[in-house]
C-alpha cells in the first residue's frame, strides 16, 4: 500500500472529528467550585480562562488545518503520518490543561503547557513540510505558503521562549504564550486584504 | 491566509462534530440514584429534565446552525472565528448544566445557566452577522433572514429576562427559560407553511 | 424557517457524530477490576456483555438510520426534529447501560433498560412516518419500506414483553432483548436477497 | 432491507467519528501526578508511553480502514455488519489501555493487551474479507490487496506470540506488540515506491 494517492476528504473528516472531541472534552474538567454565588464564579474564572486559552489554541490549528490541507488536492502516506503525529501531540492538550489547572498555575506546569504547544506546532510544520513538497511536486506551491509557513516559526520561537521564561514568572509565560496565540489570530484576519483580489481561490 | 474564501462544507463538519460531542456528553454527568426502584427513578427525574432541556437547546441551536450556514456558500476567516466563538460559548453549557444540577437549581445557579444560554445566543448573533454581511455582498440576503433574526433578538430577550427572575423564584425562571425553548421549536415547525410554495430552496 | 427543505447529508453527518459518541462513551464506565489475573477478567464478564448488548442495540440503529434516511432526498423539518428526538432518547442508552450494571441488573434496572429501548425505538418509528410521510407525498414508498416497518412494531412489542417479565426472570427478560436486538440482525443480513435484483439501488 | 448497497460514505463519516472518539478519550485516562516538578512528569512517562502506543495503534489501523474501505464502491449489509464487529473490539481498546496502565503493566494485564489487538485484528480481517469478496465479485481484486493481507496475518501472528510471553517477561511482550505496530507503520510509508507509478489510483 506504499504512497497510496487518495482525495484529503476522509483526512479532513477524521481531523475534524478529532479536533472536535479534543476541543469538547476539555470542558468535562471544569469542576462545579464548592462556594456557592459570586464565590463560586470567581473561584473557577482562571480554570475557565485557561480553558478558552485551550480552546483558542485548538481552534486556531483547526482553521490552520482547514487552510493547509484545502491547498492540496491529494493526501499520500506521508501526509496521513504526519497528520496522525500531529492529531497524537494536539491530543495531549486537554491532559497538560488539566495539569497546568491542577497545579495551579506552577512554573512547571506553565513550562510543560508551552511546552507541549511548542511540540504540537513542530509537529503541524512536518504536516506543513509533507503537504508542500507534495504542492511543490505539482508546482502549486505558492508566496502564501511560504508566509505562512515564516509565521509559524515566529510562533514557535515564542512558545519556545515562553518555556524559560515560566520558572521566573509563570503568570507572565502564560501571558505570553495567550498573546502568541491571539496574534496569530489577528492578522489572519485582518492583514493583507487586497491580496484576496490577485489570488482568489474557488 | 487574509480573507480565505472556501467552502462551507468543513466548517459544518467541523462545527457537527464539535456540537454532536457537547450534546451527548452532558449525560455522562447524570449519576446512577442510590435508591433502589422507583424511588431512584424519581430522584433522578429532575436530571434528566434539564438535561432534556440542555440537549433541546443545543439540538434547536444545530437546526438553526444548519439553516444559517446553508444559505452562504463560502465561509471567510470571518466566519469560521465567528464560528470558533459560538462553539466556545455552546461547549460550556455542559458545564453550566452540571452547575445547575451540583447547587440544586438554587437561584445563582440558574441566573449563571441562563446568562450562559444569553452569551451563547450573543455569540451566534455573531455569526449571523458575520453571514448575514457575507450574504448582503453578493445580494443573497432575504425577508426570511431578517425574520429569523428578529425571532432571535427576542428569544434573548426573554432568556435575559430569566437572570434577574432567578433571584425570585428559581423554577419559575428556568420554566421561562425552557418555555423560550421550547417556543423557539413551535413556529419554526409550524407556521407559514405557505411561505414554502413561494420560495423553494434546491 | 418553516418546512425548509434541505438535503439530508448534514443530518446524516451530525447523526453519525452523535450515534459515535454514544457507542463509544459507554466504554468509558466499564471500570478496571480490583482482582487481578483471569479472577478480575471473570468480573467483568457481565459488564461486558452488557456493553455488546448496547453497542449492537446502537450499532442496529446506525444501520437502521443509515437505511432510512438513505430512502429519503430532502430532509424538511419535521424529519430534522424527529431525529433530534430520536438521538435524545438513544443518548440515554448510556445512562441506562450504567444504571444496569451499577445495580447489578436486578429486575428494576432490567425493566428501565427494556423501557429505554422501548420508547427509543418508538422515537425512531416517529422518524420513520415523518420520513414516510414525505417519501409517499413523492410517491417514493416501496413494499420494502412498509415490511421494515412491520418489523419494527415487531421488535418494540418484544422490547415490552420485556419490561414485566424483568419482575419475575431479570436475565430471561435481559435475554429476551438481547434475542430480539440479534434478531432483528439475522434476517436484514440474509432473507430475500432476490429482491435486490428487482430493486437496485444507485 | 436485504443486501442494500449504497455508497460507503456514511460508512466512512461514522467510522471516522468512532475512530476519532475512541483516539481522543484514551488521553482522559492519564492522570495528573501528585508529585511537582520533574518528578511528576518522570512519574507518567509510562502512562504517556502506552498511551502513545495505543493511539499509534489506533491510527494505523484508521489509515488501513481508509485504504480498504477506499478501495470499495459499495457498501452492503455484510460489510456493515463487519464494520461494527471491527468498531466494538477496537471501542475496548481504552479499557483495555487502562488495564494495563492501572495493573502496573503486569503479565495478566500485558497479555490481556495484546489479546485485545489480535482480536481487533481478526476482526478487520473479516472487514477486508467482507470487502474482498465484494471486489471479487467486480473483479477489481488487485495483487496490492492479496500483500496487504499477508502482511495482516504476519502481525497477526506476533500479537499473538507476544501474549504467551507476557507470562515470561510483560515488558519484552509489550515490546514485541510496539515493534509490531511500528513496523507496520515502516513498509507502509516506505517500500515499494515504483508500484505507485504502475498503478496509480485517482
Amino acid at each position: 500500500m506504499p504512497h497510496h494517492v487518495s482525495s484529503p476528504a476522509r483526512l479532513e473528516a477524521f481531523s475534524d472529528g478529532v479536533i472536535a472531541v479534543i476541543i469538547t472534552i476539555m470542558v468535562l474538567e471544569i469542576k462545579v467550585p464548592h462556594e456557592n454565588g459570586l464565590a463560586g464564579l470567581h473561584a473557577i474564572l482562571p480554570t475557565l480562562g485557561v480553558y478558552a486559552l485551550s480552546f483558542a489554541f485548538t481552534g486556531i490549528y483547526w482553521i490552520n488545518h482547514h487552510h493547509l490541507v484545502h491547498r492540496t488536492e491529494e493526501a499520500d502516506t506521508n501526509i496521513l503520518y504526519a497528520n496522525l503525529v500531529f492529531l497524537f501531540f494536539l491530543s495531549l492538550l486537554p491532559f497538560f490543561t488539566s495539569y497546568l489547572l491542577e497545579k495551579e498555575i506552577d512554573s512547571f506546569s506553565v513550562a510543560i503547557y508551552a511546552a507541549s504547544m511548542v511540540i504540537t506546532g513542530f509537529s503541524f510544520l512536518l504536516l506543513r513540510i509533507a503537504i508542500g513538497s507534495r504542492l511543490k511536486k505539482s508546482g502549486a506551491i505558492e508566496q502564501e505558503d511560504i508566509a505562512a509557513q515564516r509565521k509559524h516559526y515566529l510562533s514557535l520561537a515564542l512558545y519556545l521562549v515562553a518555556i524559560p521564561l515560566a520558572f521566573y514568572h509563570s503568570y507572565v509565560a502564560l501571558g505570553v504564550v495567550a498573546m502568541v496565540t491571539i496574534v496569530w489570530i489577528y492578522p489572519t484576519a485582518a492583514v493583507k486584504p487586497h491580496e484576496e483580489t490577485f489570488s482568489p481561490r474557488p
